[in-house]
Formats: C-alpha cells, structure tokens, sequence
C-alpha cells in the first residue's frame, strides 16, 4: 500500500512526520512524482522560525519544502512529454490557467497561485507530489536529483537576470553573497556579463564566488561606504561603473548603494526582501539619470527549463553550493542547523528510507 | 549696426536688460535664429526667486530663458535643411557630439550638455541666437510662434510618455496639473492611452484638462488618501487600475500614492523634481508586483521632432495653455507675476519693439 | 424547446440552413451566446467559393462565419468577469490553455487552436455559440452590435500594427484598401503614426479611406511604378520615407514595392495572404539597411480589449465601413452578393426572426 | 622622415607598394596609429579579383585592407582616453557626427560612412592611419595585435547577435563556417545560447567549429535537403527547433532552408551577401508563423568594445582561425594565397620591415 510520509511544520521550531494521503492527478495534464532531493530555502526557514514570511502567515500545519527534484511514477492521460521513470525538477507555484497574468505570459504575478509552502499549501517535502506536467521539466542524465533540487534558487537567478536584461558586454553588480546573490552572479556571467563584482560582508563566501567562476571581482563592504565601493569599482574596471545592479539582500543601505554606483542610464533588479518600505531612496538620481528600477518575483516562462539548461551545459556550476546534506528522518536537525548560518545549501534527501517506519 | 539685447539675471529677483554681443557660428553646422517667443518655465524661475535650481547654482549674471521660437537669420556653410526666413522651435541643450550617450542615442544624458539658462550658459530671451542646424525644428506654417515657444515643455512631455512605453490601450495616471503634467497627459492621449486621469488639488487646473482634451478624467486629491483615489479610478474605470503612472510634481505624497494605484507589471515614471531622496518608498510592492521605475530627463531623439508634429497634426492643442503675455520689455514683470501662481504659461514676446532702445 | 438554426456550406456555392444541437457549455468557464450580428470575412467567402482558404479545406459541412457579436444568455459556475444579458464581441479562435504559445503570451501561435469556420470547427452564423468568459469582451452600450461584429477584423489591424510597433511620430504606408487595409491605417493613426499613406488602385476605396479619417494621405497605384509611389511620398512627406509599411494584399508587386519604400532601418508587417512564396524579395536591401520584416497573424492578448476600446473611445470610427446588410435567412444571398465585389462589409444579421421556420 | 608604405591595388590583381604620405590628425578627436597587423576579408579580395564588391567599384587605385590594429603614435589635443603608446583595434567606418543615423545610436547605417579600403576610401594596409579617438578601441595586455586585427570581423558576429537578440536559452542555427559564420556561431555561445548548430559543406570547417567550441553541433549539408536538416536538429535536440537562425552565406538556398528550420515566432538575420533579390521566399511561412526577419550591416555602438571585451575575457578564443601569416612586403602573394581557399583567416603583418626600402 502507498503511503505519503511528509515534513510537517505545525508551529514554531514544531516538526512531525506525517503520513498524508497520496495525491490524486487532479487532471489529465498531471503527473505523480516520488520526491527524491528537496533543498532548504530561507523562506522555508522563516515559517519554522516565526511562523510566518513576509506577509504571509501559517495558520494551519503545512508540509515544508518547494525546492525539490524527483521521478515520475504516473502520467494523466494528456500527458505527452513525460513518461514514468523520467528525472524531473519541481516547479512550486501552479497559477490558473485562466489568469490574465498567465495568458499574457507573466505566470509569476498570477493572483490565483498554488504555491508549495506557502500557506494555505502544503510543500515538496513528501514522498509524494502532485504537479501539470509543464511544470516539471525532465532532467538529463547528466544533472543529478540534487542539482534538481538546485533549480529552483537557480531559476529566481535566470528570472533576476531576464528582469535586469543582462547581455554580453554588461558590467554587474550583485549585492549579496547568499545562495540566491551567488546565483545571480553566476547566471549573470552566463548571459554574457563581462564582469561580474560581488558585495557583501562574509569574506569566505566572497572567495567562495571568484574561486568558483560566479563572479570575476568581489568586495567586502564590511565598514565601507558607498564612496569605497565605487572608488574601488572605478579603479578595478578602468573608471568604468556597472550597467546593472541586482539586489539580493533586501537591506536599505545595499539598494541605496547599488543605486548610488550604476551608471546613467543603468538597471537595478529588486529581488531581495526586506521591509515594506524603504528610506532615502534617491529618487533625483533616479530621475536625472534615467535609472531603471524594477521588481523581479519568483520565476516564470522559460527560466525553469533555462535553469536546467545551464546546468546541464554546464554554464554554471552548482554543486560546490551544497555543503550539508540530511536524511528526510533528519529533517528537523536540517531545520536547526540552518539556525547556524554555517551551510551555504542544505539538502535534504527523500524518504525512501523511511518507508517502513510510517 | 546689429546689436543683442538680452534678459539678465544679475542675482535674486534682479532682472536687467544688456546688450550682449551678437553670437557667431561656431562651426559650419550652425545657424543663428532671431527669437520670436519664449515661455518662462519653473527653473526660470527658481534661479530668479533663489538663484539656485536643484543642483545647479548661478555664478555669475544669466540671460534667461530656453523655450524659445524664432525665425533664421543666417545659416553656416554645412547648414542643408534650413534657410533664412525659416520658423523654427529651439532645443535648447547642445550635447558634445563626442560622448559615448550621444553616440548611444541618450544624448540629453550627455555630461557635457551646454543648457540654455542653466549655469554657466546663457539662455535665449534676447535677440539673436545660435544653435546646431539639427537642433532647430522646422514649424509648419499652421504652427504659430507661441506654439513653438511650447514645444520645449511638450517635448517633456513626449519624452515621458516614451520613457513609460505609453501605448494604444493603456491607462494612464498623471500626478500634476501644471503645464508638464497638462502636456504629460495630452501627450498620453495622443500615444493612445485609453483612458487618462489626472490628479491634483486645484480645481480649475483639473476641469481645464478634461475640458481641453488633455485627460479623461480628474481627481481632486485635496485631502484625499491614496485609498480614496484607488477607490475611485476603481468605479470609474470597472474595476482596472492604471498601467502607466507619471509623475510631474516630485512630491513624496504623490510618488507614494502614484506607485500604490498602477498594476501589476505597471510602468511608474518620475520627471517632477522634488527633494534629493524619498522616504517611504514602496521597495516590497515594487519586487512582488514587478513594477517598472523609471527616471525621465528633458528630451531626446526624435522628441522635439514629434512635439512639432503633433502640434502641427493637431492631436495636441497646446494655445489654450497660454493663459498672459508679456512683451520684453516688460520680462521682469512677467518673472514677478509668475510668483502669484495665477497663470498656466507665460509667454514673453522677442525684443523686436526694444531694438532702438539698446 | 430551444433549436440552432445555423448557416451551414455544404460545399462550393452550396448553402443550407440547419437545426444543429445547441452546445453545452464546455467546461465551468464557458458562456453561451445569442449571436446578434456577424460579418463577411474574405475566408468565409473563400470556403463559399472554392471549399478551402489557404492550407485549409472543408472536408464535411461546416457552419460559416467568425465576426460576431452577441448577448449572454448562460454563464458557467466558474465565470466572474460576464452575466447573462451582457452584450459582447466574440473572439472565434479558442487555444489550448496548455500549449507553449498560450503560456508564453502568443495564443494567436497555438497550434490547438480551434477557429471558427476553419475546418473542421463550424463557425458563429448560428443562434448560440459557446466560448470562454475570456474569449468574449463586453460592449459598451455605446457601441451597437453591428460595430460589435467588426471588433474581429479590426483586431486583425491592431495586432499588425502592435507587430509594427506604431508609435506616436511614426510615418505609416498601407498596402491595400479593402477592410484590413482601411482599418490597419485607422488603427495606425490610433497609434499616433503622424501620417499614414493608403496604396491601392481603387479610387473609392482611396478616397472613402481619407475622408473617413483612415489616412491622411493616399496614393491610385494603377499603372505606376515603385519610382512613382516613393516619389510622390518624398514630395507629399517633406523628403521622408514611411518607418513602417504593413501590407494588408499579399500581392507580390506591393509587397516588393512597399519594403523598397521604407526607410533604413523601417519596419515592414506581413498582413495580407497571398502565395506560399515570393520571387523578387529584395534580401540585399534588407541586409543592407537593416530592414525589419514580420508576420502578423490574427491577434492575441489584449487585442480584442483594445479594438473595442478604440471604437468605445472613439478613436476610430468603423460604422462608414458597412455598406450592406442582410437578414438571416438571406445569408446565402449576402455570400453571392460578396462575389461583386460591391461591398466594403456585408453584415448579416442573427437569426431571431427565423426562429419559427425551424 | 617620416614615409608611409601601402598596399595599392591598382586593378584587377594588381597590387603595387607607394609611399602615400603621412596622413594627419584630421581635429584634435584623431589620433594617429601605426598599423601592426591586418587581416584579409572577402571583400578585400572581391575588390583585388574583380575591383568591385557589391554595388561599390573601385575608379581609383585604392589602398586595400580594413581590419586592422596599431599602436597610438600620436593623440589630437582633445583626446582623453588614449596616449602614445597604446595598443587598439582599429574601427574602419568613420560616420558623420551630424547625421540622423549617428545621432540615434546606429551610425553603422550613416549615409556619410568614410569607410576603409571601400571605394573612394583607402585602407589600413601601410604604416600610419588616423581614426578618431572613440573608433580606437584599446587592447588589454593579455590580447595580441594578432587578436586585434580579427575584432573587425569578431564585431560583425558581435552585431549580428545582437540583432537575432541571441540571448540565454536559445537554440542558434548558423549557416555557414567561413571567418564570419565561425565567429557568430562562437558570439553565439558567449551570449548564452544553450544549443549552436553549423552547417556548410566543408567537412574540416564543420569539424574545427565543434572541436574549437564554437558550436555545439554540426552539419554537412552537401547533397542534403531542408528536411533532412531539420529531421536531423530534430532528433538532436529532443524535438526542438533553433529559435534563432543567422545566414552568413547569402546563398539562396541557405536561406530558405534557415527559414524552414527555425520555430514559430523565431528570429532569421542575414548578414551574408549574396545577390539582390531572392527568389522563393517563404512569405506564407514568415507571415502564419510570425517570423521576424532582419538585416544586420557591419557593427555599431559598442560592438568592437563587446568584442575585444570577449578575447579578453577568453569567452572566444579567436586564434585557432588564423591559419596563415604574410609580411607586409608579401601582401600581393598573402591575395594570391587566398584564391586558393585553404586559409580560414589569413593575416598580414605591419610594414615596419619595409622601412627602409621604400
């Protein structure tokens, strides 16, 4: 008998193991995945935390996960692309196919959107999920399940680096050294991104991102201000400033400093959270410069399959990210050792091993 | 005997008449204009009442004035496309032709842009000016004077609309009903914007608008909360908010509510100036809704061009903006009369009637 | 008891009215409609007089027409935005919500696509049909179900010229002056192109485009030469050549003609079919200039919003276009009539009338 | 005293060594570059076997060559960026300052072009070349003369990439493996297209593309047909056609066989020459499908930056394709030498060894 053991969060820093039912194809178009590597993402963590991310608040137990990779082990009867046995990255968010959003090809910003936990619904961290089957895009022999579990960080990467129009010849600048800004950074090269300079305050994830090729340049703002950092730009790229500036922090002082050091003219991608609002935003240099500041929220057309792409190409290489690795019964001790900060990604793997026990 | 007599801010609110030497051709592109009109814009009259304009500072006495009309006087030996007699409207910044903007098609970005009445350059209330060949454009015979002292504000206007991608099927919110804002959102309506409304707190401004064909609808903002506005473009437009929202006024409240109201995916553009940095600004709902910010400054290829044209092909109507008159000789008069808010545009007339006085 | 009776060709000149089912709402988006008007679209003559148009051939009898308009009379469980007794124009062509090209924003690509009277899927002159709430978009009580009916053709004409990327100062050539030339040019001005230029060797047609407001300028090419056109364009338009041309004839000679014409860097739009190739393409101009040339086919996100909004707004005024209507029961006199070529637009009306007879 | 040595072709296969003089600083923008390295192109050879290319002919003895580097031997008083001694690629086409094509950022179509060894222009083949500073483009250490000879032809592909919009994720068919189709395919790949397909008949060609990175796949298309070609893209890439194909053939067949090939919605650029007009263009294809078809011309803003920007960063490594070197007092037997077809890029060192014989 199939059984669907799974990571539930019912409170803050609560996690039990539940056996929940075995989803059903909700349509044709969907298939059945046995979950096989699922990575922690820092929103996973804000709801084991606190309860709750950004404006959104649990109410109810919720399995955890929405970064994962598995294998299809049943198809609808519409399904043309997938068979059972084929290696697939989970896309999270299912939006309605009748939104105006989706029709006019921006599903990210559908108002109607299923997403893996993210309350009211449950996550990937199961045996067993559910999903459409263009919302699963097949892995090559040569991606691994935890590379799989990788693409969703990595497809927040391609989405910031499409919202920013990163091309061949830009100069970028990333703020943040965190799994998503070192993404960026390396999905930034692979657009064609010159140089590619890396800011933040961690020295080892700063060499972590030159050693590795996710960047060309780094720099420790640690007790440097805005003058520093485009003094030291300056003198590194030949009096040149970056075309683009993506944010991954959501900190004040990083957006007012990336907007400060882009050239006229330059792009600035919002992708890191942090408060509602934001102070001292200079809106004259904006204006008199013709900066463009825009917003890049999850992912959408394309840049799952893009991700993938990368990987298996071997534009970027994701692996060295993946520092700690922990059995589905460990899940919880996976939870806590976030709290830590010591892992760059932590992967938790699927629960075959626990069939037996639930 | 030619002479040059000219409007010269000596200092604060101390306008003098001199006569200044007549301008040569600086190279064979150049063509010298006798100006005809010219209208007194808001950065006039900051440096006659301050001094001062944003950041920039007046050091020694200025002829004012940059939205100016006039008629060819004497054109240089390269000239090909225009001929004495000719009426023309007057762009009033010269880029360097050297600069990688103006090579790159940005060249109101051009930091060596010599600006009319903006320190150190002079401006064009005198009597005979000089300007490149392409930064004159042709007025058709139906296009008055005074309409071509309009098209400088105007082409702010185009400018904007085309930084906002303002296209057919749009809704456009306008934030302003001074002369830009007026021409921001007639200049929306001619791009195709479906539906424009524009905001403000005087009445009269706002019936003027949707009277003149500038908007579709008003709101009066007096005080009016952000959600109050949601509200009503909300009934008003069945249930659609703006997709385009522009900004002429530079005020925080403004900003705020402006970037509040547009869509998802929605496209925000500042030209009003205010101060240096805004508070409050809405980082969150820019990332998770994907909106566009975008900064507008002066005008570019093409947009002096299209103000003309439109103006000339009559889908855009800008006399009615031109509420006093003022001859040269009274230009001190006009400055101190724009002090008491009570006109749209001032419009002061050439020197032609003060030639046996200087 | 509810019937159907519906316009059905049976084969080449061979029209027979039948009582077909009524469709059952397809799923809970789905409405149903009482077609109030449909027009004649060149296809569905095509069918009439040869049994195919293009690619496609009728293989059984099947329903004609696809430019209807019409009034809700059920709405699935799922509908929001429609109720019954909203009158709308109804868009004919339904794509798999699944495919790539609807995901993507292109549902005009879908290769699912299911088009009224295209075989094998019968067409709208029939009393209900059945669509998405999303494929139909509600009509003002200003614009009249007549005006409703030509949303379908004039969608054609903004999708070309959202193809063409129209925009506010650019200067537009039509090939062809039958209704998708004549409403491509109105769109155009819609769009802010600053003159519009209408080619075709009809007299009336060229002047009726003129008078109605269509084009500012139009061009008998009857006996002339490429030469000839591009010098009355150059006289008529200050030395300007078109920055985009939309070909709306499919005819060899205008299509040669038109891309000689354009100026460096212009944008050409393939509308109108004609044979599967082209002799004569001119490659090194193309090459050489830097020429754009796209197809355009039907219309797909926001297109039909935008038409009825453009005849809301009063933007382009469609009515002059009908020149002949026909009642129902004449439908197949309104076919034999289309072969005299009389006609600008035949309407024929819905089938209240023959609701007896049946 | 200071003489300048240059390669004149007279007439047909004739090619004689004069001492023109030493050309000066034409303003105080130029610079002054002795020329180290050049490379042939086929129009050079066009031009020495037939004394024609194109529509351009030669009516006077022309000094050949126009991909070139130096060193600055002398900077103009106005000059910035640029002292003696610098190493740069050097930009052939000068265009005018004051056209309408240079002013809105693509000089590449200045009706003005002065361009290198294209009639009435000389070349770069001799000792001393002047050019305006910003059409010197500086060389890093770590980049030969060598290289900087091939960033003429490296900025082609750079343009015509831009122009097929190649970006991250897409799928790229090249037809053609001479110097330019090489160097788009490589380009390609720089700019992040996932799959690169070559096709020619030449077997070595086909194989150096693949085995020097340039392309991911190949294919010898003699005696093939378009179906073959796609069935065999087809099974290659999982069923997935390029979404972006380039022709730098200009033959006849090439190009209608891309344009088969490439998906729905896809891009086609001709950078090939080849006649004037094309027969059997697939008109229909381009127009159901919405194809987008584009000329690409030489290179504008920014190219030979991207260019040198991408030896330098080892993105490209462009030297495998020089496969033959010439003395400057060889260079009539270096265009002999080409006639025979064995070298992919053949290059022509500087005249200092002729110093003292002429």
């Amino acid at each position: 008998m199939q059984n669907n053991p799974s990571v539930v969060l019912r409170g803050t820093k609560d996690i039990v193991f539940e056996n929940r039912p075995v989803p059903h194809l909700k349509d044709p178009h969907y298939v059945k995945i046995a979950i096989k590597e699922t990575g922690i993402c820092g929103s996973d963590f804000a709801y084991y935390a606190t309860g709750a991310c950004g404006s959104f608040k649990m109410e109810k137990p919720m399995v955890l996960g929405h970064e994962s990779s598995g294998v299809i082990t049943e198809v609808g009867s519409a399904v043309k692309t997938l068979k059972v046995g084929d290696r697939v990255a989970c896309e999270p968010g299912v939006p309605s196919r009748y939104s105006y959003e989706y029709k006019s090809g921006h599903y990210n910003l559908c108002p109607y959107m299923a997403f893996a936990a993210t309350p009211p619904y449950d996550g990937t961290l199961c045996r067993y999920y559910v999903l459409p089957e263009d919302f699963c895009v097949k892995l090559p022999d040569t991606v691994s399940f935890e590379e799989g579990a990788l693409v969703e960080p990595l497809s927040v990467a391609v989405h910031a680096n499409r919202r920013a129009e990163v091309h061949c010849g830009d100069r970028l600048l990333v703020m943040g050294a965190g799994p998503v800004g070192l993404f960026i950074a390396g999905v930034g090269r692979a657009f064609g991104a010159m140089k590619v300079i890396i800011v933040d305050r961690v020295q080892p994830r700063l060499e972590f991102a030159v050693k590795n090729g996710f960047a060309t340049d780094y720099y420790n703002s640690d007790n440097k201000s805005t003058e520093d950092l485009a003094k030291y730009i300056n003198q590194k790229w030949d009096g040149e400033s970056p075309t683009v500036a993506i944010d991954a922090t959501g900190a004040p002082v990083c957006i007012r400093t990336a907007l400060q050091v882009i050239c006229k003219g330059g792009r600035y991608v919002q992708v890191g959270n942090g408060k509602t609002t934001l102070d001292k935003f200079p809106i004259a240099r904006i204006s008199e410069n013709e900066i463009n500041v825009r917003g890049s929220f999850r992912y959408g057309v394309n840049d799952y399959e893009t991700a993938v792409g990368l990987i298996a190409t071997k534009k970027i290489n994701v692996k060295p990210l993946i520092t700690h690795r922990f059995s589905f019964e460990h899940a919880a001790e996976a939870y806590e050792f976030f709290t830590q900060h010591k892992a760059i990604k932590i992967i938790i793997s699927g629960p075959s091993s626990l069939k037996s026990k639930l």
